[in-house]
């Protein structure tokens, strides 16, 4: 099957150290900008999607909050970083079938506070209040808990197997740093050089700061409706060509290829072949980035490379301006905004729209979006088209 | 569209004060449980929709623990009470899309333990962990909080408008708990009548300690396929004819109809619109019934009586063995086990199956199953068939 769907408004909140304001806060405000980017009002939703991140209140509340009573499609929905991909796939299915005709679908989180240490909830130890069992109770007493240090493992790996080290590191962080300077939402836009990489703080080896992806308040939203519709409406239509999951079980207790790779082997496949189109033909990438190391392995998963080539391909000059695979074009999760897995999507549809000004790449007529949750176990892909499938 | 779906499967694990398993374990055991009673492997499955309750640790990571690697339809949904008929929603849509084939949905939770105050999990006040403002907050400070007392709110509005008393919810209380004696599942099975539940303690008037639901560990998951490939199955098909979601937005704060009126309006008009019948052709019911109270409210919103006549509806006998529409028949959320929305969906496939044993109704062709979240605030229905629609 091939939906006629697309995105027809992105709202993009305040980011970053915003204070005051909870995750239902951001989420509504988000919902808001969206609606109003399409062109369209709240009277026209009738479908919400809900991705909490990890602050808590959000929930499916939130419609009676913004007055979007006895929807036909309202639910949270949550498959951790690739979630976007997720919601945008059920939004579609629901749009083909007559189920709804526009749907929200929302991302919003404000751990933040002044109080806490700036990535604290998500870089703590331990299991979330669960009860470590197993090999994760010895992993966690080891020090071993929250994405820094299971992401670490994971880098060390595929280093020591094909040769990856921090110069490539460093050129992803430098390559998104000098996109962000372009994008008005980034919170990171001062230029930084391969040795201010170099000289940043351990955050977990191979890891310094500047590897790691921000921790933000704050909200994205995307409205989904049918392409017919759609065209009809405020903005340039981001046509939804394909999406996929992968879920590999690349676990850290099974092995296998855990750290080698990643769940966009699955997931790539899975909406290349829904698109009818190869790597080959996508002219913009944006690859959740929550560290440096997870663009370099998740392209290579893509086969925008060859396996274990992903760090020469960044060092290469491919993902900047004027590269090969212009990538994570608005800043990406390490310098513009973490937003899970609708930090790309958003900066996807931008793409596609044509809108990025001084950010915005020639040729955007296919762009790549991914998403990764768990500890490389989760992945989501989408491919927005700036022409409709087929056309 | 109607999509030509059904329930192929059904799993219930063990159930109640179940200790030392958490709701993962329940959750694996409930899948495992349902694709064997479809006659199916796990191979077979390729999506997986995860309700969690309020116990924590369940998430879409039960996807690898059950090996199920790469599917194309893994997420978390969420609507509370409204869950179940969601997650089949979802499942359908993907089905007739063909992004599946083949979806368990399932439900656990595992919020007692030996050290818990039975029900504690349900009934604290608070916010759960979120900051309570304006009225909320007002109210908390005032006793206010958990469900037995917002809930006991709203029926003393019922109470107060349609002269609803004690001996209603008594009738229903007596009724599941005759109907829960036939049910191997069921917690509670020992009979009890209108006096019992008028000496049975307070919890929060006019709420007794009969009429509360369980609290109960264990898990329920059901396996969606397509009507066609359901019929070559293992078990007769539970053919799905409607859903509906409903969100009307009574919420306590806005006042409105809260207290006399509920979501299943909604719900059930667009369940009853996409099945294309009405109250008077359903056989049996299975109301969610975290108190009740609910039953008598939620049966009146689907029209199986007049506004405000749900409690002399109950005291006829009408929900009963030989009633004109027997009601909770495996006992409920009252006597059988609470395991949300998928508690109604549990037993409506087991009544659409005819294999209810001595408490099976004889007439049941359609059965109709609903859900309740929040308090009052969000609704979903079902309409599962024992033969196709069109039929």
């Amino acid at each position: 099957m091939h939906p006629d769907v697309a995105i027809a408004g992105l709202g993009i909140t305040e980011m970053g150290k915003v204070y005051g304001r909870s995750a239902p806060d951001f989420a509504a405000d988000a919902v808001r900008l969206a609606v109003t980017d399409a062109g369209l009002t709240l009277d026209d939703v009738d479908g919400l999607l809900i991705n909490p991140g990890l602050s808590g209140g959000l929930d499916i509340g939130i419609a009676a909050r913004l007055g979007l009573y006895n929807l036909p499609l309202l639910s949270v929905v949550n498959a951790y970083g690739s979630t976007a991909s997720v919601m945008v796939m059920m939004a579609s299915l629901a749009i083909a079938a007559g189920q709804a005709t526009t749907v929200a679908c929302v991302f919003a989180d404000a751990t933040l506070s002044p109080r806490s240490r700036t990535g604290a909830a998500y870089g703590s130890s331990g299991g979330g209040g669960r009860q470590l069992k197993g090999i994760r109770a010895l992993g966690a007493a080891a020090g071993l808990g929250g994405a820094p240090s299971t992401y670490a493992l994971a880098a060390r790996r595929h280093m020591h197997e094909y040769g990856t080290n921090e110069d490539h590191f460093a050129a992803v962080a430098v390559s998104q740093r000098d996109w962000a300077a372009d994008n008005p939402h980034a919170q990171m836009r001062d230029p930084i050089t391969v040795e201010d990489h170099h000289n940043s703080r351990w955050i977990a080896e191979p890891f310094r700061l500047l590897d790691c992806c921000l921790v933000s308040n704050g909200g994205v939203a995307v409205v989904v409706t049918s392409a017919e519709r759609a065209r009809d409406l405020q903005q340039p239509p981001a046509y939804i060509w394909g999406w996929g999951q992968g879920h590999p079980g690349y676990v850290m207790e099974r092995g296998c290829e855990w750290g080698l790779s990643t769940g966009a082997v699955q997931s790539g496949k899975a909406a290349f072949a829904m698109a009818g189109i190869g790597p080959d033909d996508i002219d913009v990438a944006q690859i959740y980035d929550c560290f440096t190391f997870t663009v370099i392995v998740t392209l290579e998963d893509y086969g925008f490379c060859a396996k274990g080539e992903g760090g020469p391909f960044a060092a290469s000059g491919a993902l900047g301006r004027g590269g090969s695979l212009p990538t994570n074009t608005g800043g990406g999760e390490l310098s513009a905004y973490y937003m899970w897995g609708m930090t790309p999507v958003s900066e996807g549809v931008i793409q596609t729209r044509g809108q990025g000004g001084g950010r915005q790449v020639d040729d955007h007529d296919l762009v790549l979006v991914s998403g990764n949750g768990g500890t490389l176990d989760h992945h989501g892909s989408l491919i927005l088209g700036s022409h409709p499938t087929g056309a």
